[in-house]
């Protein structure tokens, strides 16, 4: 694959022990983004970079000017309190900071004391959004989460003549969008029971997350120009973990004809690191369309989207309870899944939604769409591990689950294996409902 | 009605002599706000007030310092490149400047000699977005319009059992919108024939506008804590004519079961001109909700809304084709409407998005929704007027439309009259359809 180059080596080493330890998130092969501050403090948000179970952080490699050339004038752009500059300088800047980082922060770097300087413990930091997200868009790329949550909504009609045709999305929040950490109070609105005559109002009775990943965009489009299949992965910074929480009675109540609005909106939450399209090079699969399904339309086709086009990542959910909380037990594990099961690939999300025109702007965020797999251990909602409600879960402590309830944490983590690579790690998402208010 | 105040009385006569003549958009009674700057020149778009033919400019104002307290704070802030800031500020400080502005800019005002150097012709000036929008909401909440597109897009079950009781809305795409003046290229996408067995790619054959009103947001909310109907209005800064372009073909294909998408988002077009809350006082009516129908739930009723909270802004449509332009032929009027026909009012909307502790922003924009009235003629878009494109639309010059074609350049008013008041205007809001790319 032409996307391998010497910072996906598997034998480099780095001078921060903790990355080089085995099932790290963040060898030096990943690298990911990030935008921190020491904890507790008033210091200014700047861009970080993981490193084991360091950051380093990026205003303080700017200013000792070990970098140059297109490496500087990325780390320059990536002291900032949000790192849209950064990824709108695009793939040359950003695979020129990711070269200059791999050398640095190799066993042997002559710069290994100077960046010692630079490093904070993780433990120490705390995160705020990586970047400003002008415009969200979710999709609803996992056709075994279309086809199972169809059923539930649409039970004579699950799976939609436009879905085999179609990258299905629809426009989210941004504002309502926060960091791994976020808590929110259980949304109200209104809900229908089947058999009542009118709706009732009330604090949300079907609480639910969504396991997703959430893509960056880096450099954006004019208005009017589209983004061609083989250009669209130039386009993408990185990937992160996203919940996309979902209040399913809600939903189910408001969503026709316009679609998904107050069971959405009340509170999604990213993860702080952004692992780079460069980082997730050893990881790409072929991208596969059954031969009995629809073929792509020629704007969603390439044989590069073929070969490559897929990513293998990992992910999986586990809940926390209040109860496991003050009884330090762990959290119980509710499922796995991952991206490559997606029935659409980024490029093609990429290339559709600039198909009429639609610009993107830097910072700009895609919603990968619940990745739940084949399997229905595999599902990525409680909407469908609890087939729509009607199943309870037994959560390792004894507890059950339909829906989320209070005081319930959910954690999303993913991480990427191949052979003759390392592993990689996203660090993990989390988030907490609190009671409604 | 108690929101009235000085500002409104239609015995206040301008300096600006064009400001006081018959039909003008902007009499003193009016003062709405934009971004502006001299056209053809590279100085910094900064806020304005229309008065008469002529755009005061804000930040030559604050620089005169002949306003103090909340007034100079207000005028300070709308000296920036967006209002956002000044919009964020919050009812007591747009109510400070507006009272000042109308003071200074009567007969007889002692700063006159000093603001006389402070405007510029609109003629002369070009516009840019008034703010930026971080999330833009459409709702959709003429009845009519629900009505007549429902029957279009599902014959068997035109208005959902849902409508009457939710305001129904759904997230739109940011990063489109423009301000009037704004050209785009035909969008491209997927359709699909009713007696295809597949869909086609290519470019829209069903282009058509919306006549809505824009809602900016003043002052935001935290996430998670709700706007209560009593207090929406105070966050609601103003409104402007909103067109909301759609690809009819491409949104039948796309739009189940999540919404509208690539339908909405190549392009969105503003009117230049914010006319405040404030300045609608007068032009407020009662809501009435028909006994027959629901009556709102509790959180979406209150005594304000039902004496004073719909404002009858009257709207047309206009067409000027290529062949007008050539021929020096005058637009031809498509159709009227009104605001005052809205199922849901704006406070509705507010505290519907926010029940579920949804955040605003200030900045974000509502939609009205297609605002068409209860007679045919009344339509708020081409699908309706042209019945689903089964019926031709003759011009006043001979030319049939049934949808929009390449050059067709779209222009829509609003105004308000009522009794022992000033007629005030907002100006028009112009797109132009370019053929496809």
């Amino acid at each position: 694959m032409s996307f391998i180059n010497e910072t996906h080596d598997i034998n480099l080493k780095s001078w921060v022990a903790s990355a080089n330890q085995a099932g790290t998130d963040f060898p030096i092969q990943n690298l990911p983004f990030a935008v921190f501050r020491r904890k507790g403090t008033n210091e200014e948000f700047r861009g970080g970079v993981a490193i084991g179970d360091q950051v380093l952080d990026l205003a303080a490699v700017a200013q000792t000017g070990i970098f140059s050339g297109d490496a500087q004038v990325a780390v320059e752009a990536a002291n900032a309190q949000v790192l849209n500059e950064f990824m709108g300088l695009g793939q040359t800047y950003w695979s020129a900071l990711r070269l200059a980082l791999s050398r640095a922060l190799r066993e042997g770097s002559e710069h290994q004391t100077t960046l010692a300087n630079a490093l904070v413990p993780q433990a120490d930091v705390e995160y705020s959004m990586p970047c400003h997200i002008g415009d969200y868009t979710d999709f609803y790329t996992s056709i075994y989460h279309a086809t199972a949550v169809g059923k539930l909504f649409r039970p004579d009609n699950p799976l939609l003549p436009n879905y085999k045709w179609v990258p299905i999305g629809y426009h989210g929040r941004s504002s309502s969008i926060d960091v791994s950490g976020q808590a929110f109070h259980r949304p109200k609105g209104q809900t229908k029971a089947p058999d009542a005559d009118t709706p009732s109002f009330g604090p949300c009775k079907r609480l639910d997350y969504e396991l997703e990943l959430g893509i960056y965009l880096g450099k954006g489009n004019e208005l009017g120009d589209q983004i061609a299949i083989e250009n669209a992965e130039n386009h993408v910074f990185g990937f992160c973990l996203f919940n996309d929480w979902s209040a399913r009675d809600l939903q189910a109540w408001e969503y026709q004809p316009l679609g998904p609005f107050l069971a959405k909106n009340f509170a999604s939450t990213v993860s702080p690191w952004i692992v780079t399209t460069e980082a997730l090079a050893p990881y790409r699969t072929q991208w596969h369309r059954d031969e009995n399904d629809p073929q792509p339309m020629e704007y969603l086709e390439s044989s590069h989207n073929r070969e490559a086009g897929a990513f293998d990542i990992q992910m999986d959910v586990l809940l926390e309870t209040a109860k496991m909380r003050e009884e330090q037990q762990p959290a119980a594990k509710l499922s796995e899944s991952s991206f490559k099961h997606s029935y659409w690939t980024v490029a093609q999300m990429v290339t559709h939604h600039t198909v009429n025109g639609c610009n993107f702007l830097p910072g700009d965020m895609l919603g990968s769409g619940t990745q739940s797999g084949p399997e229905h251990e595999e599902a990525g909602s409680l909407l469908e591990l609890s087939r729509g409600g009607k199943e309870s879960i037994t959560l390792t402590n004894g507890e059950e689950r339909k829906f989320l309830e209070d005081g319930d944490k959910v954690i999303m983590r993913g991480w990427c294996e191949a052979d003759g690579f390392n592993r990689i790690g996203f660090g993990s998402v989390e988030g907490t409902v609190l009671p409604a208010k």
